[in-house]
């Protein structure tokens, strides 16, 4: 946390990395033609760190047993890319950048834009019942659709939408980026978990190093709106000056204290793991020192 | 066909609307709280015909065994809300009534009209894995997502905004019809089925009878923008004007002859099943006599 230079990623990141985009242009060759596949791809196969879906092969690498997770981990990505299309929108964030280049809308219009992210939450649930035996599904259907439903993602951001240019407290705020970021991330934590064949124990010490992590993942990025640039970030900065955000309410130095205070706790929850999770804390060290 | 006024409802839907409807209040209080569960419930449980759910309890009914149809059937009603939301958004349509009422974007503001359809897609997979055997869940997954997905709602709508003042073919204008319309009826029906343990026979049976019978469903649409008032249609009239209809094709005359040869077509479908499928012939009579 003291370098000023981002970290380099985790040398295992770039093999997941791979595996995952390579997962996700096989999902997209399946999802039909035409213009709204081609704004489903943009946002989906735009370079990205893929955080959330390396969470999800982390998980099942700890639960023992990797060799089902990746579908798993690019629907992950998948939804989380609809929900990027949809902050995006000119009636939500009306950000012009997104993973470096034009924001879906800004791209192919808002219209196909609102169609693609439609399309990207749909995938995410064909792709998880045309790959995994059906039990299986039907637990990772309902896990997805909790972390984007009425606690989640959805939540999240109408009460996000709602905060801006109002003044709300650490505990609304907490809440808007637990549901924001912290539900999707431990859904895809428990994803991993669950594909492995992971008991009640490892999935609920997986989900609550997640949720932890996903919170400190959104203070960094909250900070990087204030220190970045958008060729560092690829999106555009100074964004959030009309939001609350954890950096408006603890300072520069608080947040980044505050981010450091989540990821101890993030890896307290891998306690019981041992050497074995030191991957997952090596995830834990590179998204608290991401810096611009 | 040449009785001016529109039929009765035939004498079973309106029990059938009664139990979709519990079912649909029954998903919409699982669903949590705040403006986005406010926005999807103002359009999902506004009077509606739930033309698709009764072809779904009805599809169910000939199969033999409709005790477990009734999830499916709102799945299906909870599918079409959202996609109606979509269509009425100012980047789309612009239409300002809907259902009897203001549409939802004009009621709750974009963002959270849009967050309201995203939400109710995502719900109706999630009653689906929560309902279902998970055998039943995937394959109803599935068929759902299609009907949604690149060949289905999606793939149509957006087709439809590429062809708004623009020439198109019949081909192309039949082809986003199936796509926006009969896709889900197709769907509905099948879903009815499957609930019942329906065989491969019974389900193709159906599907088309239900492909053909969304197809007039969706002329008799464009009859009624052309011949009704917003009173009797719940929606705005005459919006059609920059859009190649059925009935700028062939005229109200034409497009009346149509619907009327494809429910035909549609019934032709049910031979084989006698006097145990009367009660979708008279489904199919409902839908092509609706008039303003």
């Amino acid at each position: 946390m003291t370098s000023p230079a981002s970290p380099a990623l985790p040398a295992f990141f770039t093999q997941y990395q791979t595996e995952v985009g390579a997962e996700l242009r096989r999902l997209m060759d399946r999802a039909g033609g035409g213009p709204v596949r081609e704004a489903m791809r943009y946002t989906l196969l735009a370079p990205s760190k893929q955080v959330r879906a390396v969470l999800t092969l982390l998980a099942a690498d700890l639960a023992g047993n990797r060799g089902r997770a990746l579908t798993a981990a690019a629907a992950v990505e998948v939804v989380h890319a609809a929900s990027l299309i949809l902050d995006d929108l000119p009636s939500m964030d009306d950000a012009p950048l997104r993973r470096g280049q034009p924001s879906n809308h800004r791209r192919f219009g808002e219209a196909t834009a609102i169609l693609a992210a439609f399309g990207l939450l749909n995938e995410a649930f064909a792709a998880i019942a045309r790959t995994y035996d059906p039990p299986l599904a039907s637990r990772l259907t309902t896990l997805l659709a909790d972390a984007v439903g009425s606690d989640g993602l959805i939540a999240g951001q109408v009460e996000d939408l709602l905060s801006t240019d109002r003044d709300i407290g650490f505990e609304t705020l907490e809440r808007i980026h637990r549901r924001k970021t912290g539900a999707l991330f431990s859904a895809a934590a428990t994803a991993g978990a669950l594909t492995a064949g992971a008991g009640p124990d490892t999935i609920a010490a997986l989900a609550a190093y997640a949720k932890n992590l996903g919170l400190a993942f959104q203070i960094v990025d909250d900070l990087l709106d204030v220190t970045g640039s958008p060729e560092e970030t690829g999106k555009a900065v100074r964004a959030d000056a009309k939001k609350t955000t954890f950096v408006s309410f603890s300072g520069v130095d608080g947040a980044r204290e505050l981010a450091g205070e989540l990821c101890q706790t993030a890896d307290a929850a891998l306690a019981p793991f041992g050497r074995h999770a030191d991957r997952l804390r090596e995830l834990s060290a590179f998204v608290v020192a991401r810096r611009a």
